[in-house]
């Protein structure tokens, strides 16, 4: 087994070309991002200086809050969100999706630390959903909701569904937060602005090493009360550093490079699936996408999927994915999250790919 | 009283030679140490990858520890260290000097997130001395001692007085804990390897951007137990980043070029404080320094001062402080900290500054 998935990383590390991702992460990131920046520009000081206030101003506005303030990681910026939120209503309760990031990432970081009781709703296979809030035993301070719930794909909440939640929240006073790891990727499926979506949550948390393909970071924005706070508990939490400047100027300069790529990741991400969709074997969750990312199931285990891909590998010198994972012991699937190497494949090259990929898949049975 | 101290740092501003530090905290800092690093080399991730398990090996190495753990702050890593020695005694209770970073700039971390009641031994104005710990009425999990103590200007224990506390806590199944946020700074001192002084704690924090002079991040050593539950509680304190390699770079490239300076530094400031010491009205604590640190006090007020210095930065060129505190109604003082930009000052001219000075205060009388 062990053997297997190294053969299939080393294959992918041998390709020419890869769906996923910008590319590697590699400390030229930096170097690029920090190119035309003048080296006489003073670090920011403990959350202090220009560098980090002028970029905190730019999220707060593009979000639509009144505030916002740069975190070394979501981990923190979540966990201090939730915080905030129970503190205010002297209950630590919330609730979130049995997958959320805070559930299953931060070696329950919000429990130990905090003290916070995360009340899970629905299931893992699918969405939270207005019935699930209303449904709820539990009272609760704060609901978090993850646009786009990565773990299952990234689905998505029809907006009208998301208004519905928002509105039944503020009408029984509990606080909406967004996991927005992945929002700025959601926004062409919504067809809003930022701003848009944003009002109907109370705070709201994005990152920058993700679709935006920084090298670390996250801006959480509210109101300016919660904004206050949420500096004091960043310097509890030991996020206050005296530099954050490599972060926030990698975070601004790829914002500003990506941020209106968005719409053609998700129309690529939707070709493509419709492409896998086409395979034999093989179907897609979503089955169209939403934003930038899905998952590719295949109806074969994993052991014989990975042979098939290291010929596919070989052959095209197109890269899937170097990670399968088991979904049961028949089937197995792999993530795509579509970023600006995928315009790096000739169409012709993917077609070969994805053709070999079926013709193998039926060879299989 | 506001003008008056913004007319202080503005003069500072204009001087041509200063007293403290590297230079000026911007981002040719970061460049610089990018400078030589091949763009290809991978970031490391979540904790992973050669950029940071080479320099947690080295650094190891460097302190005789076990292992050690890159943190993206002191805050983090210390609130987490004396979390493990609270969780192993199952004892929430530690002590530290009252003016311990984690009593007064941490907005009550330690105690708000891990519950941990600290005792406050010695007082504002002495260092913690074996008698204080012997005649501690409550029973604690861990010690912290911060060498040197910076907040009272550098002091330090004589390392047989340290080699007491250490032996007596062993005695007594008290961790003993080490802020060493300017622990290379006095090795010069002590005569002391950092092994040597490492080897009488438990545990060992070290800081990157003071003496060192990086942009950020730290280093927490013990023994490997205690290092592996430091990176789970890294993780819940949101310091597990995708990408730390900024500040491990930049911590890397400057313990490289000046870990061999501080003894010069140490040279420098002991040089300095007997010639403020020859200043009229002017003492330094400590009155001899035993690191690269020291404090300057005047037996004139804040305001008369200010004025004085900024006659002397506009006169010679040379910026003492942009910092003048307040001790007591009729006296202030200011913080020196020596590092390279010391080495600019042409001795003729720092002589006029210091001969200006004490003709100036005399003049006040």
């Amino acid at each position: 087994m062990k053997m297997e998935s190294t053969s299939l990383l080393d294959a992918f590390r041998q390709t020419t070309f890869q769906l996923s991702h910008h590319g590697i992460r590699n400390v030229q990131v930096l170097k690029n991002a920090l190119e035309f920046v003048d080296g006489q520009l003073e670090s920011d000081y403990y959350g202090h200086g220009e560098i980090i206030q002028d970029f905190q101003g730019k999220i707060a506005q593009y979000l639509g809050k009144k505030g916002a303030v740069f975190f070394p990681s979501g981990t923190m910026a979540q966990q201090i969100a939730l915080r905030i939120w129970c503190d205010r209503k002297d209950l630590y309760k919330v609730a979130y999706h049995p997958l959320c990031h805070l559930e299953i990432h931060e070696e329950d970081g919000l429990k130990v630390l905090h003290h916070i009781q995360p009340i899970l709703l629905a299931d893992k296979h699918r969405l939270i959903q207005l019935d699930d809030i209303l449904t709820m035993d539990e009272d609760i301070s704060c609901l978090l909701l993850e646009l786009p719930q990565r773990e299952i794909g990234g689905q998505l909440p029809s907006y009208e569904a998301l208004k519905s939640i928002s509105e039944y929240c503020r009408q029984q006073g509990i606080k909406l937060h967004l996991d927005g790891a992945r929002l700025f990727e959601v926004l062409p499926y919504y067809q809003k602005t930022a701003t848009e979506v944003c009002s109907l949550f109370d705070s709201v948390y994005v990152s920058f090493y993700k679709g935006i393909g920084g090298v670390a970071g996250a801006i959480l924005a509210g109101d300016q009360d919660f904004i206050s706070e949420s500096i004091v508990w960043k310097r509890r939490h030991g996020g206050d550093l005296i530099s954050l400047y490599p972060y926030i100027i990698s975070a601004n300069y790829y914002f500003d490079d990506r941020i209106e790529k968005m719409q053609q990741y998700y129309q690529r991400a939707k070709e493509l699936t419709a492409m896998f969709n086409e395979c034999h074997g093989v179907s897609t969750t979503p089955s169209e996408p939403v934003s930038n990312m899905f998952h590719v199931y295949f109806d074969y285990s994993k052991e014989k999927v990975e042979t098939v891909l290291v010929e596919i590998y070989e052959e095209t010198g197109v890269g899937f994915t170097a990670n399968l994972q088991n979904d049961g012991d028949t089937k197995c699937y792999f993530a795509v999250t579509i970023g600006d190497r995928y315009e790096q494949i000739p169409p012709s090259v993917l077609k070969t790919a994805l053709d070999s990929l079926s013709a193998k898949l039926i060879a299989l049975q």
